[in-house]
């Protein structure tokens, strides 16, 4: 299989997760968000990441479609590692969180700081390419706040974020998480219960080649694949 | 089973159709988008519509966990009237077609209308009611351009659209459409295609619900409900 993604794509993270827990061997192949190229818009009409080409070579575009197709194909064979639960209500609070953070999350604040602070400084000015917007940098950042208080409180009041176990809501939290991380954007202090779940997340096998990811625009921040921090 | 809905939510009538297809009993609760009730935020913290409680109880938030719910719990006892197809990666394509239509043409257009159009009416000023604003309709009105061409295109090469038999996809993709058509926003005639696969999806019974929909703030085009249109 082979994964078209962007390392600061949260999404395209959050699936290269799922594939890395459940050991499937893939090819990763690198697209720029903004390059709206003929062949990458034959496999993905939306111009979208992630997309997942299957062994039979069919497109699956999207994270409802692939983290559904990886668990129907591989997940389903995985007995306790499975991270879907085997209750219908239980998986559906998994994907109400799924949810939330590749798409909500990442409108009120992911996508609008990756596209200021990286994508910008590589995208031509005709794509959108210039100078970062404060304004919507700003907006950005209050709403990491409010979301960053609603995360400390799932990881306070339960294990995972979606009850005792480990499940796909968890990597999908830890993928976006680990974007804004990267960029320094988390305001870990005020915290601390999201920290200790971020820290027991990030330190899993799976997670290790997202904490080597490095883009040439921007530096992490020194904490950035620190398992003890 | 209690379904929160406000009718001219493209995403409400799409779970209103699946149900209305595989006869499930349930109870609709009218709730406006714009009222952040803590009752109704309690159960869904993200505010937004639809939200289905089910029989324990328990709140299933927005189409990705309910349309999923449904399958798990009604559609997979359907046989040949199931939604769903049996293949993960027909499957596969059924969700991007969900994700196209509930998230992607809601944010390009529909959800915009809607509000200008309708919304905006009922809600008090201090919510972000008042006059519209056309620059973001006339966006919008471009994108629902775009948008038809393109299912324009999927109903001329496909008898339904994600294939051969009718699934999740024609819904969601019919549901949308409905919302735009009653306020007289789809430019049916450069989608000659779109148009005869609608005119066949909103025939069925499972619609005529959505077809006897009113709203005070504005009274819907005239063949909104002419099943020959």
């Amino acid at each position: 299989m082979q994964l078209y993604h962007h390392p600061m794509s949260a999404n395209s993270r959050f699936i290269r997760l799922l594939l890395g827990e459940y050991g499937v061997e893939y090819d990763l192949i690198h697209q720029n968000p903004w390059d709206r190229e003929a062949e990458f818009m034959k496999l993905n009409p939306a111009g979208t990441l992630p997309v997942l080409v299957s062994e039979s070579g069919a497109a699956i575009c999207g994270i409802y479609a692939i983290c559904e197709y990886i668990d129907e194909t591989r997940g389903t064979m995985m007995r306790e590692r499975r991270l879907m639960p085997d209750y219908p209500l239980d998986r559906a609070e998994v994907r109400r969180l799924i949810d939330w953070f590749c798409v909500r999350l990442d409108q009120d604040a992911t996508k609008t700081l990756v596209r200021e602070r990286v994508f910008k400084l590589d995208m031509p000015r005709t794509n959108g390419g210039g100078a970062p917007d404060s304004a919507a940098m700003r907006a950005a950042r209050g709403n990491v706040k409010q979301h960053m208080r609603y995360l400390n409180w799932l990881a306070g009041s339960r294990n995972c974020l979606s009850g005792k176990s480990l499940t796909a809501a968890d990597i999908a939290a830890a993928a976006s998480i680990s974007v804004l991380d990267y960029m320094g954007e988390v305001p870990w202090a005020d915290s601390p219960q999201a920290a200790e779940w971020y820290q027991r997340v990030k330190s899993r096998p799976a997670f290790r080649p997202i904490l080597e990811d490095r883009i040439r625009a921007l530096t992490p921040v020194s904490h950035y694949a620190d398992l003890d921090f």
